[in-house]
């Protein structure tokens, strides 16, 4: 008789936001009149720009013909889009990456989840709380965090950096030495920010007891300040103990197009086994690359004409964190992030929990927002809303919360 | 100090087609002037049928547009294409399928990697021999495998069911029994399929002995003969017992295109704990839904135009696949495979091994295969040619081996 992977059975609840679809699912059920505002996931809602659309429309045409229709893509992307990447996230800003130690994917969702695989089970993973909730899932799938504790709603075998208020939500470093550390500047949830020192800081850390660096990147796009680095590859020493996650979900509006990319430099290795060769297994064997038009279309993201028409979709973005931001405030709310990623994290009021002001919110204001508590116990008392929604919406939603 | 997953070292050499692909490439770097027809990997050449080239369109369109744009998809795949899936490929087959019970992904190559993870890695495999490389090299990296015997090359844990003339290529129930048996048919690489009363024997085991199947049926829609099942779910009994893999690369030429779903009917439990779940929640969890775009691309699929369309397309395959066979046979060739599926399976002439072949076939007619033994050692001495190319291509590469 055939057993299951048991890990799955420890897992509390359901994803997040599938937990928060079904809320408000419930809630639009028993009030249809009432209309509600979703600023709770984050997902895009502006339309693709045109040079993408364009780009996409030339490789739909390309597959229709028999000269230029085109298989199964090389394992780990076209050097087309590879080599945009290297040039324009890397190059262009002084990090030392090459095209071929870029991988291309469906998004950094399934990268961040996948590449756990390639480390033993016995590892002992770190993570921000609040943090990103498909690192700690994806690692007890995988059996590597113990036994999980309802009481503190904490794993035994997970260190947690908590990011709060206290320390500016940023992570110190942890009293027990990790072997994987999950960071991810711009925050996702707390729209924080490191500086490249900061950051350094945590390079050498990873160097000096061999840790390896999991660094989501995949809201850089956001970034306004000057010290704040653009990837992990901008400070020095990271070749040798960072892998980087990206996606072209935030940057170019992709959530529904799916593509990112994982660099892993050859120099990053466990004795003389090459993690960038490990992936590279993994990337040949359980993976059959991104669809050509959508590699097309991230192509065209490095183009002239798609680099002005994103800056201008960033900034409509942006000119959302700021009302949220100055709209909560305003109503006397706490609150952080929004200068460098669009996510707004708010303190609940009058001691709230995180989930009574997600109903609170949503009974009030129809307003959905995505309660701290579901990023972990730090998060607990803090709220995220997101600057994804239209510019309408959004101005709308801070009228409601103000009237509340 | 961090850990690698020490299973990935155990992994002979790289996967299959890569170790081709370059084998290739260093053959034409070394003689530049010959011509290569490449009837190795699995990959289709004839473009895009125009129904799905118009639904494409029609979905850039649709992401260009605020009104239409769309972002995340749901979890499991848009109802439009499960409500597809499930009239198309189930209802009018009279299997039982809901569209609830069809996850759509980016591919059966993810999938049937992906899908042993919900499993514990104490359970027994049971694997065809021959078989297609990513079941045994998944189960590998995930530590199921045991020891691996060069002499042998086979895998301590892996129960073998070895397939070849003497048995018409199909397995016979395994001696030892296992938890997870792989199935394929139309099978990969020997293209032998199997009645629906052969398949329902497997069927009635899996039930008895407590197995899960997992059936790839990527190449049904080559089926040609009338008592062969286009799905597992044609047999009574196999929703308690049997996952099922479906591709779109084959039936609509979708391999650079990326469209797949699996199976998991909601009567598939382990105790009380039903498969459907923990794979939905690995999908939530590890997965963002294959792009609107190529959702849409899959619709297309079942519209009337697009059966139409593809219905000629599967044909020209199958007329390669005919000329393959009859012109391997005039050659002398003993051969099977190639009526119900894309695959031509030979014996390889004068006790060569297969890569002594493959050798002899590149050097000689300037024909790229694929060596039966990467596919399992019960390969050795076999060798695998694919309807996939052109009709010209292939007409060519047949007069070329009738001329060695």
């Amino acid at each position: 008789m055939y057993k299951i992977n048991e890990n799955y059975l420890k897992l509390p609840g359901s994803y997040l936001f599938s937990t928060i679809g079904k809320k408000v699912t419930a809630y639009t059920a028993a009030h249809p009149e009432k209309s509600i505002i979703r600023l709770g996931i984050g997902d895009v809602t502006q339309p693709l720009a045109p040079a993408i659309i364009e780009a996409m429309h030339s490789a739909v045409d390309e597959m229709g013909s028999a000269e230029t229709f085109r298989g199964y893509a090389p394992d780990l992307g076209y050097e087309f889009l590879r080599n945009a990447i290297a040039e324009g996230d890397y190059r262009l800003r002084g990090a030392d990456i090459k095209a071929d130690e870029i991988f291309v994917s469906d998004g950094a969702k399934c990268d961040s989840g996948n590449i756990q695989e390639i480390f033993s089970t016995d590892n002992r993973i770190a993570v921000c709380d609040p943090v990103y909730p498909v690192y700690v899932d994806t690692n007890v799938m995988a059996g590597r965090t113990g036994t999980y504790d309802p009481a503190t709603e904490m794993w035994s075998d997970i260190i947690y950096m908590p990011c709060l208020a206290e320390n500016g939500f940023a992570p110190e470093l942890p009293k027990e030495t990790p072997d994987l550390i999950y960071l991810c500047f711009p925050n996702n949830p707390t729209g924080s920010a490191v500086t490249k020192a900061q950051l350094q800081i945590w390079v050498d850390y990873a160097n000096r007891t061999g840790a390896v660096i999991i660094y989501d990147a995949a809201y850089e796009a956001y970034i306004s300040e000057e010290n704040v680095p653009h990837t992990i590859y901008e400070c020095e020493g990271a070749r040798s103990c960072a892998i980087e996650l990206k996606s072209f979900s935030k940057n170019a509006g992709f959530t529904g197009v799916r593509l990112g990319y994982t660099v892993i430099p050859k120099d990053l290795k466990c004795g003389d086994i090459s993690l960038h060769a490990l992936w590279a297994r993994r990337h040949g064997t359980k993976y059959n690359g991104a669809p050509y038009i959508i590699q097309r279309a991230g192509e065209a993201v490095y183009s002239d004409a798609g680099k002005a028409q994103l800056k201008k979709q960033i900034a409509y973005y942006m000119k959302n964190a700021k009302t949220i931001r100055e709209g909560l405030e305003t109503a006397g709310y706490t609150v952080s992030g929004g200068v460098n990623a669009p996510y707004i994290w708010l303190k609940t009021p009058e001691n709230m929990t995180s989930w009574e002001f997600f109903d609170y919110l949503l009974e009030r204001a129809g307003v959905v927002g995505t309660p701290g508590s579901g990023f972990g116990p730090s998060g607990e008392g803090y709220f995220r809303l997101t600057a994804f929604g239209s510019y309408e919406n959004t101005l709308a939603a801070l009228e409601r919360i103000k009237q509340i």
